[in-house]
């Protein structure tokens, strides 16, 4: 439990944008960031714990937590549904961690049409051309893939003026600094720090 | 001569909230700050270059700057006029350094009148009782003048919630490097980056 609310922090970007790796430096900058745990109607595999990595629903429940209201985003991907609960997501908060939501730009959209206070985060490629030469070096996938995921990757990069901040990845450890900072910043914002004036006039 | 265009920064604070203090340990840590350099009526002081420590001018001339808006801001102290000119502001703006405004209330409203990309921080003492403990402990100053800037310093903490950011003075390093982070934060945001986005839709 620590003294103030946490930030809700929304990042986004584009498969071979460095999300994981920059996030990983990110962690290991903060102790006071929390994952949000999905909800998803997909089976459990193996060694997977219910609450820890997944909430595991079934479709009933799935689609009753959608009439309730009960979540900040979900969609449907290759047959499964995937969602966060906005009530773990704001316990969390509540306990004054910082809660980061690793999601696609439609996710995004939603969370932010919810909690307009949330704090979006676009995690941007320095370039297509770098982004491109990223996807080819991982030498896994086929051609055709290549060029799904950089059509896709554009498209996303389109959206990326709908977040509040642009981290451009070019260094993992630089680009982690620069979320690090937005943090820090964003929790001096005065509409959070009302309180502490109110208190300051009040102590006088 | 940088890269990029610099962020104009407004920051005020009551007198023992520690600014000067707070800014010398920011410019230990960024060398991308420069000071203003304001234009004044008052006579040189033996040593005091112009265009360095002030832009000396007449009266006349003062008046003129006013008539031509030449002024983010101006008031008058003790009898002598004092401003900042925007045009010196822009052209280190524009060489690509951030640019420190040292400001009490007034004329930070003045400048974030004219220039709303400014970015506004207040600098707090941690309490009032904090302030009034920082105060006496200089030993200096009569009780009357003492009670006379607890007075001033309660009306302009009042108005800490019309900055973007409240930096709370209760450790100077701790306080600097949030400065930092919110000069990094600020040039992230994504209205300063549209241009690397473009530029990024056309490289593909």
């Amino acid at each position: 439990m620590r003294g103030e609310r946490g930030l809700l922090i929304v990042i986004s970007g584009p498969s071979g944008a460095g999300k994981s790796t920059v996030i990983a430096a990110l962690m290991r900058r903060r102790d006071d960031i929390r994952f949000s745990v999905s909800a998803t109607t997909r089976p459990p595999r193996p060694g997977e714990v219910d609450g820890k990595d997944y909430f595991f629903k079934t479709r009933e429940q799935f689609a009753r937590m959608i009439a309730e209201d009960a979540f900040l985003e979900h969609a449907e991907y290759v047959g499964n549904c995937y969602g966060t609960p906005a009530e773990a997501v704001q316990r969390q908060l509540d306990e004054g961690y910082h809660v980061l939501l690793d999601i696609e730009v439609q996710g995004a959209a939603q969370v932010l049409a919810k909690r307009p206070d949330a704090v979006s985060v676009f995690l941007a490629p320095p370039s297509m051309a770098e982004l491109e030469r990223r996807l080819r070096g991982r030498g896994t996938d086929a051609e055709e893939k290549i060029a799904g995921r950089l059509e896709t990757a554009r498209a996303e990069c389109a959206r990326a003026r709908d977040y509040t901040y642009i981290v451009v990845n070019d260094d993992a450890e630089k680009a982690a600094g620069e979320l690090d900072a937005i943090i820090t910043a964003q929790l001096c914002r005065s509409e959070l720090r009302n309180h502490f004036i109110l208190e300051g006039d009040r102590s006088i």
